[in-house]
């Protein structure tokens, strides 16, 4: 059992890491809170539901009166309509300003339940329950949202949870390619600000099947330590905090252009990531391990090559309508050493090129 | 000219009073903000913008690319629908997280272009542009949202504005029943917290045609700073706050009951804040200037009595549905002296009893 501290601007709060702590999440609600709550809410989706909704809601409803909603899994959930709905189904059950929301699955769900306590009654509380590898990333540091037809994420705000409560016992039921999502955020931490965990990650993962018990919550720990370190300094991302996105640009551009669904969100950063060690090679001219970095992400079953079938000069389009683009100039986390980056406004023509290059398999 | 220092927990800004001022809105940016902003969206209504859309116009786009989205007059803009569109418009227009965003308009386009701002791209700057004496008391705090069918203002957030930039001279082309409506709460303002304001309020202000250059410029700024007072010990209305809904519970309930529009929210007020004293004269075995205050209303139009046409038990009903009752409890706020209230939990009876008093004019 670990326990993290996280602290923003706006809010203090616990990540709780430890096995079969689904059950018991009541425990884990701050004591102010608890003496408040007037009623509990929990988000799910109808994958998660079957598997882990009645463990949650056993260790809840012994002390409060629960009500539950179910979205169908998966990113289309994330939409105005499905926001709306959770919203009115609140206002019929009688929720107040006093009622606990409870988002119970991955990202997608943490970032709807999210935005929806966000902006019920101008704000309630919420508990994230993550139960992806994913979802160590996306439920610490308050970011929420919902998509619009015109892009992802556009629609949200940022609201910190009361707390997270992570159990990994429930990843045992993660197919392959949610590992890859998940564990893709947490090599990512580990290149851009910690090279002592990426030499840990490295020595102790080059296989999902063994991730569990006091291997996996290391993993969380030190994983999340590192997304609450820049959180910590930089909430609302006005700075720092835009270095979390190391590979995002281009991974976000991938998974926009192959369809929503194809390669999943880590696998896509993954790509990314590769992709921003050779551009940053060219920028500082420097020499980075990337063949290192390569040979263990394909070892873990990454692809690491852009897809063939994408076209660069609308990859650049879409880079350049990313949120974090400046008045359509393509901001990029480029890496001056192993565990160290910075943003930097780069140009387009050798972001074609090196994609050109990419996409060949050069 | 006057300004006027706001201090939250998470923001500091100016509110800026004078004449004309609506001119020059780009002078009151603040100027590290000036720096960053990539263009510009006013958000207006149809009643404003043939009035004042050209005048903040043109005061903005000598330095920076202007867009503009019109919205129906009145209350039914504070919809999912328009909150929706906006967003849309604002995607396609490129608008991006460094854009700022101006209501012009009195309220509800505060309300909503504030709850889009909170939330277009996760949060992007706002500056408010009042042009009613109403919004004086919405354009500072930071209460942002919509309505949902369920309830008025059940989804929105907390977003504090960059800065108020208020044109007094704006006022003349307000109804009588605007000027009502907004000098309501000014008047709760001098009576939960300045008795001082009170007499001022009192010995200044019998007949609305008067109100302009200096008198507008002091009426503003010494109720406004009772509003910034208590917003600044409590951004979150999770204490203090609440005493300014002094009036509200009942006002809102009549507002609901007779179907909205038919009072405006300030005359509303006006009968709950009546209320409100009566009560408190019961609840505190005390004698309040109830009958001084009503002279002063009647003279200034406002009706003090309960529409005739309510029903005590609905508007209960309605009472206990409040944002700010917990459990189904009504919660009020009630008066000890003049100046001086704090928010109490009200049994059900005592308020049906003295509504249908008041009601039959007794």
């Amino acid at each position: 059992m670990e326990q993290l501290h996280i602290n923003t601007s706006s809010k203090q709060y616990s990540v709780w890491i430890g096995d079969d702590i689904r059950y018991k999440v009541s425990e884990y609600i701050p004591t102010p809170l608890q003496q408040k709550v007037s009623s509990v809410l929990i988000i799910t989706d109808d994958q998660v539901a079957p598997l882990y909704l009645q463990d949650v809601k056993n260790g809840l409803s012994n002390r409060f009166e629960v009500f539950e909603y179910i979205v169908p899994a998966g990113e289309q959930s994330k939409s105005f309509q499905q926001y709306y709905d959770i919203q009115t189904y609140a206002l019929e059950q009688g929720l107040d300003r006093h009622s606990l929301v409870i988002a119970l699955g991955g990202g997608v769900i943490g970032d709807l339940a999210g935005f929806v306590a966000a902006t019920y009654m101008r704000g309630v509380p919420f508990i994230q329950v993550p139960t992806t590898l994913l979802a160590h990333d996306s439920s610490v540091g308050g970011k929420v949202g919902i998509n619009h037809p015109l892009g992802k994420n556009m629609i949200g705000a940022f609201h910190q949870p009361e707390a997270v409560v992570y159990d990994p016992t429930v990843f045992k039921s993660l197919p392959l390619h949610e590992w890859r999502s998940g564990f893709a955020e947490a090599i990512k931490h580990s290149l851009i600000w910690d090279a002592q965990l990426y030499s840990w990650l490295q020595d102790h993962i080059d296989d999902f099947s063994n991730i569990k018990g006091e291997l996996a919550e290391q993993l969380l720990l030190r994983s999340i330590a590192v997304k609450a370190a820049v959180v910590s300094e930089d909430e609302k991302e006005n700075g720092i905090r835009a270095i979390l996105n190391f590979g995002h640009t281009l991974g976000h551009a991938i998974e926009k252009e192959l369809g929503y669904g194809k390669m999943t969100h880590g696998e896509a950063v993954a790509v990314g990531m590769i992709f921003a060690m050779r551009l940053s090679e060219q920028y500082y001219d420097i020499s980075l391990p990337i063949d290192e970095v390569k040979a263990w992400l394909t070892k873990l079953g990454y692809e690491t090559d852009i897809p063939v079938e994408l076209d660069p000069n609308q990859l650049v389009h879409t880079m350049k309508k990313d949120k974090k683009a400046q008045k359509g100039v393509i901001r990029m986390v480029l890496m001056k050493e192993l565990g160290r980056v910075e943003v930097v406004s780069v140009d387009e023509e050798p972001i074609k090129e090196l994609l050109l290059k990419s996409i060949k398999g050069e």
